[in-house]
């Protein structure tokens, strides 16, 4: 990308967005934000084609979009109300104008759902596309993935399954049998106002990006507790169950990328916790208790494989 | 690089930089700042394979070394004393753990010069090597690039073309005929502490990447004033006008990646400020003046071509 090209690029990408001065936003060598008194939480990740992404399976809206996504759930992990973001983009040589419109608007749509403002980052030419987002967020409580103890009950806040379901049906290539899957893996719905409202009852929190069990053995280890899960209280997506019957549960295990929260509660918060979740009609499932084993155990037995998100 | 893989460079990385939390550093799903009464000025730069730098000429520690030093020339040129970073990686399948380990120094001696943290981060594969950082820093009084009024006068923080004349030894592919040179384009110097100490004596300030001309096009267009400036003060670097007679003032003009800061003074600061650069011993060349034209002269004549910093 010649500079003066780079120039007009960043200009149409940013006209996507709502950009606010903060008190002093993009355009100058660096964005400058206000003395706070709430702690900041901060992450970091990208996404690179034809490692996260196929520019044949998602749309460039569905990639600006999920570049977001998993920025958003680390926020949301951490009980943070999104604030600002930086997007660093590397766009290969053949890239048209109206494919970063696109993409600058898959992201804009979702940035201002969540009320984060652009105030800044970078474009450079590079062979593949990727979308590297620094994003933040405040809280005045941080939640930490080391606070879970012996007897607090775990939780997740969705169904599990899902955005597996979904890479499967995208790399299979034929007719989607459910877009609702389809979506969950192109179109990720990081869980923002759950994080916030049910943050006072967390012991501790991580996003399910990696696969429950990899993700929970993370939190598992900073707690420096154990886990005994029930398998028959593994939120499984029902409509994996009845697509993919067979792959169905090893997918709410390890399947990774489903951007629900995975939290523990300790017993004295509990009740407070479940008339919250009722009076907020937040849906929340818990699937088992830490133990001083430190292990973790799936019907009192060690997992045979804890899987991971596996990259296209 | 498989997930497992990925946690093992990741660890590898880290091991190289003095990673303190802040209050809570990596291993979270965000890190966490505290409350802070300064501002924060914060932006991203990706340095890109074959965009940027190549491995032919670059080695894994100067890499590093630039990732972080154009970054931190933006905090430069904000007045901002560093504070954290986060790191985004992406690295080719055939990437050595060595090779991970010699970036990872390269950058971590520079951030220790600047006592700036490493607070997270994210590792992926990718076909190219590239590197994504976000860095921050606070100061009280940002400089902003909009402070230039008519009158003020222009500086600039060291010699020009070096950057330039450094690439150029190396694209030769001759046996180097100047180490300095070649470490203004391989190692360059962000001008942090003089950032920092002059900041009180700064109108406007922005850092000279894209080259002399385009760069203070930038900043005029956003003080909203012109400027005069003469030939004969423009600081060629004396080594580069040795070695590349025919090309030296071309390349101090628009050569770019010098990483100097080039900023405007107000009459009224002028002596306070000469007297501080003697004080402390710091080099800064007047260049020309604000005018009310709305344009740029040199020598009272439009320069032919504003150019600017050509990748690889």
């Amino acid at each position: 990308v010649p500079r003066t090209d780079e120039f007009s690029l960043i200009e149409l990408f940013t006209q996507a967005f709502d950009v606010s001065p903060t008190p002093f936003g993009p355009g100058d060598d660096c964005a400058v934000l206000p003395p706070t008194s709430k702690h900041t939480c901060v992450t970091t990740d990208s996404v690179v084609e034809n490692v996260h992404f196929t520019r044949q399976h998602f749309s460039f809206a569905d990639i600006g979009h999920k570049a977001l996504a998993v920025n958003l759930s680390d926020l949301a992990a951490m009980g943070a109300v999104p604030q600002w973001m930086l997007c660093s983009l590397q766009l290969p040589n053949h890239i048209t104008t109206s494919q970063v419109r696109q993409l600058a608007r898959g992201m804009s749509k979702l940035a201002a759902l969540h009320h984060i403002r652009l105030i800044g980052g970078n474009m450079t030419r590079a062979k593949a596309l990727s979308i590297t987002l620094t994003v933040a967020g405040e809280t005045s409580l941080p939640i930490l993935r080391s606070g879970a103890q012996v007897g607090h009950t775990l939780y997740v806040s969705g169904t599990l399954g899902r955005a597996a379901a979904g890479l499967k049906i995208l790399a299979s290539g034929k007719r989607p049998t459910s877009t609702s899957l389809l979506r969950a893996q192109t179109r990720p719905n990081p869980h923002l106002a759950v994080g916030h409202m049910l943050a006072p009852f967390m012991s501790s929190c991580i996003d399910v990006s990696d696969g429950l069990l990899q993700d929970l053995g993370h939190l598992l280890k900073s707690s420096r507790v154990g886990a005994s899960l029930k398998s028959q209280l593994i939120p499984v997506c029902p409509e994996v169950q009845k697509i993919f019957p067979k792959e169905a549960t090893q997918w709410a295990l390890g399947g990774g990328e489903d951007y629900v929260l995975l939290f523990s509660v300790s017993p004295k918060r509990k009740a407070a916790f479940e008339r919250t979740c009722r009076r907020k009609h937040i849906q929340v499932f818990a699937i088992g208790e830490c133990t001083s084993a430190k292990k973790l155990l799936l019907d009192g037995r060690t997992p045979q494989s804890t899987l991971g998100f596996s990259h296209f």
